[in-house]
């Protein structure tokens, strides 16, 4: 039994709170139980100064960060230099949802995620992936609206969850309290039709072994199933 | 008539939704409008380092910062440096929540209030402090009970508002349209008794005289009594 | 009496020596009693980026420094970070110049105001914003004498001093040992015809009340009158 | 075929010079073909500021930088901030190599691993873990000889390698002109036993399926057994 | 004939002004022609992090910088990192005063020489060494009445001076337009019995030869004769 | 007799390996002795921003970098600023490798120099010239023979060297324990036909006289002529 009484292959509540801010085009208040993210979708008409001026693809960019008073200790404020582990989840968070859209579709435009925590409880990057495309979803639907785009740059939809094994069991989901005791902690990030983007796992205590990793991808993959059709 | 229908003395709709996170002692999201601050208060069994060690004192510090989509146009995180509006709004929050605590009852410790603005729309910094106040309130209220502190360290309760000029009228609440267009702009901090902690106006425009500074400052007090009761 | 005898609406003895370095257009150290700051006009025949190209306007922008020596006890320079407080008094000086200024007439160009405190004995702001009008003028002169410019800018002189409260009695340009004592603290901007530019008033420890600010306000606007005269 | 003959299990040419520079307790020179990075071992008598003073365990910690030169174009030297790159890849080492450690044994001390490319051909992360196990190995042994420690602190040997799927074919140990054109890139971190300390794998391009993730599995845990080999 | 009539031998016009600012322990503005520095030396009865604790010597640390308005034209504020060439002069200033100390005579203290630039016109370098000297004396003097030291750390006097090839011409005391087109430029910091503590010598044109070298040094002799004999 | 048996006049081994790294126009490993250093060349066809655009000239720029393995105790990376040491030597490097070039012969271009230390054991800024020279003779030829540039802009090789006084003896080629100990500490830089580029010479301990300083010239332009024979 797991610490708030879930099954091991079961996702905590899950609430998607659309336009939940005014002045960004798709905004989206993610939460999973506790956890609470709120993601943002704007676009800017310029790529990034590392690309060709003249490229026929267009870029994603995202910014994440927790609000100092998220954490269950109150942290700092990433105000001169950001911490390696923002710096991986903002880049898995870009990679991933650039991962779902046609770039060549937004040429000329930079499309920018921000995703904010506002309370922390395990999972926050997953559940950042996922409330970025639901947010990129309505952004696009009114770009395409208003004909600031022609086609539909969307793929397929994708979804991400965290997953692990606490107390040599593999389960999805994780809060707080198990994510701070997990032998190992996985990250996945899939498409609709089951296809990896992207697939993360570190052994925090001892090795694993192969099918404990197959046990991992199989829950990890009827979670996302699950999390895909509430959108 | 205003911009949103208001006449020059009239507040827009404010609400403090409390306990807003679950884990900062005090917890607040304060509404103005549109204007929607989520403001925390916590606290450190430290004091800060230019402090001599064995003052007899505590402190109370402030963190304000704007998430990047809470503005009309997305701005910049400040992640390398921080603009002088934001040091001066941390200032301001810090020195008007300090005037209302005896820091002698709160020796050897640091309260700490975060504002962080989830939607701007004019007078954040005047809605950071309301709400900092009924965190603070909240938080005390906890470290009282728990005997952490073991006497009320709040002297007299404190609101905020701003207040300006705008098409040659004298104005309260100002939200972002007018704020842009105002000639003159202020911002006033009282206690619940009429006492002045900060009175700050500012001509944007053409400079104006002291019979509209008096108009500013009446509004501002009759504004600050009718916040002081939501609490 | 006051810690150097001077009576609560009397000023300190007030210097401005105009020239007072050869690189800059306009060049004055100004002394208020002890305190000594070095100010200087200077241009370019730029505009900040943040402005639109095409802007029909100019600009001015200050900056404000102290020599880590001109304070009692050696501050550090601020040489990776700025404080707040400086933040605070260079937009203050850029702020207050600006008013007494039509930027019209500097269109595509940007006014550089430095104002280096060589000796800080209270009230290096206001000194240095009666140093800045003066250097202003200086160079306003030179450029219209040489044709830079073809119309004076400048719409009215300005003045500047600070006051507070002390000791329970309202006075006017306090030195350092009256500025670390006092309760309440001001510093006030008016224009020669009395028009209000700035008003900031901050209770350092109890607050206070509005016989009190007015009190400040009369004894201010007539040493500003004082001052302008001996520009 | 590859683009230098190889097959698409077979390594390039692994080469580790010991001893490679005097000042460091363990200091080899890895070469996997053309990519040449100097990794060395060291030692420090403290503990991160961040562990409680009375751990009963030690700590590693691992610095990659790339020299300018190192890359087909001359990149930047990071002075004045990590880009995101360099910092994933210090925590990748850091964490990959803890895993091998018992910590326990090493208490009050942290080992410091420098990672510094002299020649980037692809799979720098990689070849940095398997030089940095070979750097520690030989330090513990100076350390034990020396009676510095007491016990080895050294679990079980790792190894690592890059893998990925290119014109659709799976294979391992990408040099750059393959990695630059894979559409799938994993960095693999396995014990001599065949268990998981790591498995990173990204599309870079379209999304993939498990079949594939698994034989990317299986070339990567047999290149590594033919590395560990080498040690 | 030089730009300002003077010899290739001969001095600017030099001043030095002592008690020039009221908080330093030592100030003086130093004047050779148009360069004038404010030199003021002060010290804290700490030693830097780097030295042992239980030391047997004080240190001596120097800063310089530029006001932005003594150039001809205005520079920046170095508010967010040192240039090289001020790092470079303050490693110097440092290096030289240390040169003329015995740091066991000031154990546990570090002296603090600060050279702030008011006007730039060549030679700013050397100025602010002998401002340095003759500000450093006077703390002492005054250390040594108050019997904040008991022995004076003053081995013996220095002095520095700046020369250079111009036009073929070796010459001293270069202004700030010789100094522009020298093809050689020279900084010498000498001790009162002629020995040597600095000598930088740099072609920034063409090479130069050694009977230039020596040329330069007997001039630059003779002028510190002359210089240290006004102190 | 020194430390490691040499002649005060001797140099240690001296080896040049060209061509140590592949992605660069010119890479010289040069050894010293125990000191290693890594040099390259490489260009850009840019000017720096503070070049007039049409300039006739080219640029030459080093930067310098010791890897923290690279000293006896492992030193910190210059990750966030660079050091003084850091910075004067990089302009030393940059003004020594200028006063050999024609830049005119270079137009439009940058070259850049980046030395970097692999191991240290005195006389790396020294080595680091002289690898530089190498090559960036290397790299002139390629771009001669590819028709990059029409004309070799070297105008004559260059060498350099330590020397100083340690144990009241004059001698060249400092190891670190030499150098460590040293009473006197400089750096000369020569042309083959014997002309100055730099001469810096300090005193770290007591003051000197010309005499040692004319025998440290002695040796050094010896020592320089052997080294150029090696290139």
């Amino acid at each position: 039994m797991r610490v708030d009484g879930r099954k091991n292959n079961e996702l905590r509540q899950i609430k998607f709170t659309r336009n939940y801010t005014k002045h960004s085009l798709g905004s989206v208040l993610v939460e999973f139980g506790d956890t609470k993210v709120l993601v943002c979708a704007n676009f800017e008409n310029t790529i990034p100064k590392w690309m060709d001026k003249d490229s026929t693809e267009g870029w994603l960019t995202a910014e994440y960060s927790l609000l100092p008073t998220s954490t269950e200790t109150r942290c700092q404020r990433e105000r001169t230099k950001l911490s390696g582990r923002t710096q991986e989840i903002q880049r898995l968070i870009g990679r991933s949802l650039r991962a779902c859209l046609n770039l060549e579709k937004i040429q000329g435009k930079t499309f920018i995620i921000d995703a904010d925590v506002l309370q922390a409880d395990g999972g926050t990057r997953t559940a950042s992936i996922c409330g970025a495309y639901v947010a990129l979803k309505d952004m696009v639907e009114k770009l395409l609206s208003e004909k600031i785009i022609e086609e539909n740059p969307i793929i397929e939809a994708i979804g991400a969850i965290s997953a692990g094994i606490v107390n040599d069991e593999v389960m999805v989901d994780l809060c707080y309290q198990e994510d701070s005791n997990a032998q190992v902690d996985s990250n996945i990030v899939l498409t609709s039709s089951g296809k990896i983007i992207e697939f993360q796992t570190t052994a925090e205590g001892l090795p694993f072994n192969k099918a404990q990793m197959d046990e991992i991808f199989t829950l990890a993959k009827n979670s996302i199933n699950e999390i895909i059709k509430m959108y």
